[in-house]
């Protein structure tokens, strides 16, 4: 049978299906039993407190009414992300009415009874969120913060030629430094290679109490704005139509956007002409609360106002004086001609529903991803560096590690990229980029240009975290695998985001039916001790403690590998891993390499280990346990060590090296970390222990704090930045080779005034000479090391 | 004498400026000594390692010689925003030509020797950054992370009706969100009572190894872009041009600019005609290290090439073999006709310069604002709340405070503005957006809009964390006062914006002209166990660690008062409170009043206070120590109390409310800090302490390892974020009263397994109930609060 949608009859199973799905999402706010309205309405009926947001909603439903239509017209693979910050029950009516909702929840059946769940489950204690959180069919986007929608829709479709992601945008939402932003994202997307995002911008007008800015631009203007970026504006304004005559003009202009980007797709792909297209959005213009409540009872509007943001009407348990003002909204869609009498969609509304896996809600890409793969990982053991003895060569990490990020990305070569703010040279990425260049649509000018192509695995050509992070996000949660590589101190620039992906982590892992995602892999890089030419404001390295508190040691991971061997050998671990954050804090500068391939796979399998070479105690009760993070924390430990013992032979010394820094916590907060038992053997119940720690110091403070060694002396970044010498970073923040060996020999209680003084006059030689020559003095600074044993 | 500043005589003085602020500009990335080339150049006369950035500079020396021209000609009150990443020399050698730099450091001579200091310490351990930091004249934003150059200014010529702020952004920097929402500033400006910002896109083509998206857009699309905005903007294209020619183009176009400006000025001031107008913006096409070395050793172009991003070409102490790269380049600038022989300007130069406070260095908006007041605040007991007895009343924090809000914008109608991204609504303001309203230039719609205007102390209508914190922060560095008020949750957004100002605040007390700025105050409301209706997404605490972990207690301060009062009290210290940020968490629900004005005076003067009518200790040793900071933390604890109390009537209870977290930290850490004698005799040495606290374990656990009491068991949010209700938040993150009750009598070891029991079963009874119903048990959650004695 051929339908014709675009007939007046499919349109008008379009409307049947819009009023359904706004009739769903008016009870959903409102009422927990009598979904109906078979009986008159009682107090018992309704939510106790309703809670949760009614002026998207309707502009929304319309939008996925639409897109229904236009994925069984032109048999589309399409999904849709619901940028608008709440209006989560758009996303749970929609996929009830077309079945996917009572396949991942069988309780909530297509009848009454089933809808009676539906309803008081949403925004109830114990049910679902009022946003489009893991527990709803289809969603890869929470938006509870918003900004994202469109970087994590770009995401998406990298790679996914196939694949249309309809990204909804609140237009309070494109207010949003991000999501200002994202409107970039036009110039990465490879039309052959890559899938296709349609933006449509959701203009109901207002926000939470304010109208939005992009409400009161006139077309004449958006149209600038948009056309301006590259994209081309298609304007639906139903303000003012009727119902139908909405639909007819929704329908048409749709269909004209979708052809837009199925003919770029069909030429690109049909004459490899790879230039960058001018992709299609939409702008939708509907009033906020479209079809609700006119007027409160002050006689204000609500519809077409930001009174119909959140629960317009003041209906609850215990405020049953305006139920008529319920009743008469919800009758207003004719549930009679949606509904049969058991509860069950009746054919007309059917009639615009997508069937199996091209239902957006069930579309594969949003669970996990279109037929994911493990990512095909070398040995790393073939880019580790060898040497004879540990500190005798110096390598760059990072550099080395591109070595190998290149071949993960030649062997995987549709399902693995790296994103990152402009910074991948800066952070020695040469091999990878070399390798497998940056994707990037606008004109490419060599020799001024260097290692930019149409189609590329690495990202990183928009100076921007947001959207280096979100495409990320959204790369990672349809199934791929990658990094984002970034400054260590401008990570925090996504500090928030970052918690929202834990959060949807948390909340995924819940669902018996999500499918797991691959990690997601932050590179923190140019570290604070590096201090390479930036200067204090690139100095953080907080990031640490920002997810480490959240005491989720399941979702979140820190690596701090010390040099390339180990941080190959943890890259191993990240990049294989599923549903979690790792975090790696990475060196790009030469550095002396420490760690044989046996011992970076045993500091991987352990998370910390005992290093022998760097120890003097023979394995027996050390007089002093000296510990360190990341590269010159380790670096800066390992000299001050050798201070030691060439100046006390007998001291016994332990060494610890701690790549998984979670690994110290105690069990009763991390089931994998160190038991009380081993901490104790490895730390010992009271003697000193020297930690250098890349972080700020509470958070391993913390760490401690569960311990029953409090003889602990942490030394770490205490915002002492400055533009100077690495060296002289460390020595600011007492982390230096000197401070460490003192702090030890006082803890010690050792006659060691001699040495004592001896490291002073050295800092005080070190503070002169740096400030009159601007580098550091050699007689103080270099130091080769060749291991104590 | 009149001086022709648009004759080709005075334009060849505009290029001699150019030329000497060039020259310095690449002096101070290279040398040490032997500034002006008198002799043969010497390694000891070049640094051990330039480091500083080298693309930016001539394009911003240009922009800042014409600007000098137009403050001149047309008499301008202008200052200038340095908004590219780097190229901290542009401000430093501008500063230099015009005698700024040498009234502030007056060491640094307009002549040989002073020359040779300057270049010295540039970018040199113990010198000066690389950036616009504090130590640079005329410098409010040193713009090391990039994206807030544009807020910054709009923040800074609000109620500042005869200031321009001349805002360079750079081509990079218009790729980051917080830039590309920043331009919707233009909605917000009144052009009768603020001043006006005139933007400068500096188009160089590439950012530190890519192209720049906006220098691959066309003049049309940019067009576009920009009045699709409300901007009108004009183009200096360069490429190609005599440096002549670029003088006259450049010159012509900027006055078009500035004319602009204050056509519009004098039209709205002599009309009253308030409407948007369109502000001009321009856009500068240069290249990438204009005037710079051609080719690198490979025969790759440097000029207008990313290569140009840093040092172009490797010189340095060790490196001299290039070493007529350097001079070549140097001498292209001819410095024989810019400087005399004792190395001063030569009057050609000093033609171009501004003098006294029109200098933009000099100009005293930028270092502490013009004219600053302190604020008059009126008494904040005239909005205290009088009760009986503790608990007895109910009010909502945020809406009595408001109240005080608005009384203190009364009293200073040009001085005191609030931001926020669309939740003062929300946040209960109600008061201030009544009395204020909010300021907004686009139509204004009612009665669908409430409480805008075309000028109003409050400005909420843009939802942006990143505009309302930057314009903030553009307000206060300029003198003025504020707040900014947010969801706690979404605080986190801006994250780093509040670390660099921080680190701005730090490196501007070391200044010693700067004068000090007004606070910072972050208001974190609709907090993570108020739970109103948001999930999971809208819970994070974590703002206080953020800032906590810098360990700067002279520059952060984290208040949570736990009702009206103690917020009211703290209020008049923050805002009085100068050079810190102040972070404010704070209550919006209806909840109960605790503490009477005499008790809240207390609070706030000892950060802290033992409770004695939620005591039953009678200042005797306790068995027990409960403490709690916030509203619900406080309200559970009191609670918990009630019901040991009651169970266990001879109990010594001790009850302290923390107001001032800081206060907390051993003196080791913050001279503020309570001694270890006043801890111990509060917090006991070692009775069993119970600590309701707002925020995340780690912070709370980093603040106890430095005290003696180990014997503290910290309730706060532990990630078990949900969509519940506020009580049963609680009860997830186990800080209700019942596991405060429970935890406690566990710790004494009690003979209480009934009472364990008996909570238990409520804890039980109330999670069954919850899902039931969608409403708290009330015989679980109500509960009067009389006190105790």
């Amino acid at each position: 049978m051929t339908v014709n949608f675009d007939s007046q009859d499919y349109l008008r199973s379009v409307d049947a299906y819009w009023r359904a799905a706004n009739y769903l999402s008016v009870g959903q706010l409102f009422l927990m039993k009598n979904p109906l309205l078979k009986t008159e309405l009682k107090a018992e009926d309704v939510k106790p407190k309703p809670i949760g947001h009614w002026g998207t909603i309707v502009p929304q439903n319309f939008i996925y009414a639409h897109l229904n239509r236009v994925i069984k017209k032109y048999n589309l693979n399409m999904f849709y992300i619901e940028g608008s910050g709440h209006g989560g029950q758009v996303m749970v009516s929609n996929s009830y009415l077309d079945g996917s909702y009572t396949e991942r929840y069988p309780e909530i059946t297509q009848d009454e009874a089933g809808m009676t769940r539906l309803f008081k489950r949403f925004s109830f204690p114990g049910g679902v969120a009022s946003h489009a959180a893991p527990e709803t069919p289809g969603s890869i986007h929470e938006g509870g913060e918003l900004g994202y929608s469109l970087s994590h829709g770009v995401g998406a479709i990298l790679d996914n030629p196939d694949v249309i992601a309809a990204v909804e945008i609140g237009d309070g939402e494109s207010e949003t430094g991000p999501l200002a932003a994202s409107w970039f994202s036009d110039k990465f997307i490879n039309p052959i290679h890559d899938g296709a995002v349609l933006p449509i911008l959701q203009i109901n007008g207002f926000k939470i109490s304010n109208p939005t800015i992009v409400s009161r631009m006139s077309d004449a203007d958006l149209t600038k704005y948009f056309e301006g970026m590259g994209w081309k504006p298609y304007f639906v304004n139903v303000h003012g139509l009727s119902h139908m005559d909405a639909h007819e003009l929704m329908a048409k202009t749709m269909d004209k956007a979708v052809e837009d980007i199925l003919a770029i797709q069909k030429h690109a792909r049909e004459t490899g002409d790879d230039s960058m297209p001018q992709w299609p959005m939409m702008v939708l213009r509907a009033p906020k609360g479209w079809t609700g409540p006119k007027f409160d009872l002050d006689g204000n509007p609500i519809e077409n106002s930001f009174r119909a943001h959140q629960i317009p009407i003041p209906v609850d348990q215990k405020h049953m004086e305006h139920k008529d003002m319920l009743i008469d909204w919800m009758k207003s869609y004719k549930p009679e001609e949606l509904f049969n009498e058991d509860g069950s969609p009746k054919d007309i509304v059917l009639e615009n529903t997508v069937q199996g896996d091209q239902r957006m809600a069930m579309n594969p890409v949003t669970n996990g991803g279109i037929n994911p793969k493990r990512l095909h990982l070398p040995d790393w053991r073939n880019y580790a560096i060898d040497f004879d003895k540990p500190g005798s060569v110096e390598k760059q990490d990072m550099a080395e590690w591109s070595k190998y990020l290149n071949e993960i990305a030649n062997l995987n070569p549709t399902n693995f990229r790296g994103f990152g703010p402009d910074e991948s040279k800066s952070n020695r990425l040469f091999t990878i980029l070399d390798g497998q260049k940056r994707q990037w649509m606008e004109d490419i000018k060599e020799p001024n240009d260097e290692d930019l192509a149409r189609s590329g695995r690495m990202i990183d050509s928009q100076l921007s975290e947001h959207q280096a992070e979100g495409w990320l996000e959204g790369y990672v949660l349809t199934g791929r695998h990658g990094f984002f590589a970034t400054y260590e101190a401008f990570g925090r620039v996504v500090d928030s985001m970052l918690t929202q992906h834990m959060k949807w982590l948390r909340k995924a892992k819940e669902q018996y039916w999500r499918h797991d995602y691959p990690a997601l892999n932050i590179v923190d890089t140019s570290t604070v001790f590096q201090q390479d030419h930036n200067g204090y404001t690139h100095q953080d390295p907080g990031l640490l403690t920002h997810l480490f508190e959240k005491n989720r040691p399941d979702l979140i991971h820190e690596y701090l590998p010390a040099d390339t061997n180990s941080l190959l050998a943890v890259s191993n671990k990240a990049f294989a891993d599923r549903e979690c954050i790792n975090v790696l804090v990475t060196s790009k500068q030469p550095r002396p390499q420490w760690f044989s391939k046996e011992e970076a796979q045993r500091l991987v399998e352990n998370g910390l280990s005992y290093i022998d070479w760097a120890s003097t105690d023979d394995h027996e009760e050390p007089d002093v346990v000296f510990a360190s993070t990341g590269t010159e924390p380790t670096l800066e430990t390992l000299a001050a060590i050798d201070l030691l013992h060439k100046n006390f032979p007998d001291l016994k010394i332990r060494y610890i090296n701690v790549l998984d820094v979670m690994k110290l916590q105690s069990q009763r907060k991390n089931p994998n970390g160190l038991s009380d038992e081993e901490f104790d053997r490895l730390f010992t119940k009271n003697k000193p222990v020297i930690f250098a720690w890349h972080g700020f110091k509470p958070m391993m403070e913390s760490i401690w704090f569960d311990r029953h060694n409090h003889n602990v002396s942490i030394h770490g970044y205490e915002e002492n930045g400055d533009i100077t010498t690495p060296f002289d970073m460390r020595v600011l923040n007492e982390i230096d080779r000197f401070h460490l060996a003192k702090d030890a020999v006082e803890r010690l209680d050792l006659p060691a005034a001699g040495f004592v003084d001896e490291m002073d006059k050295l800092l005080s030689k070190h503070h002169t000479y740096i400030r009159d020559n601007g580098k550091d003095i050699p007689e103080v600074t270099e130091w080769e090391w060749k291991g104590l044993n």
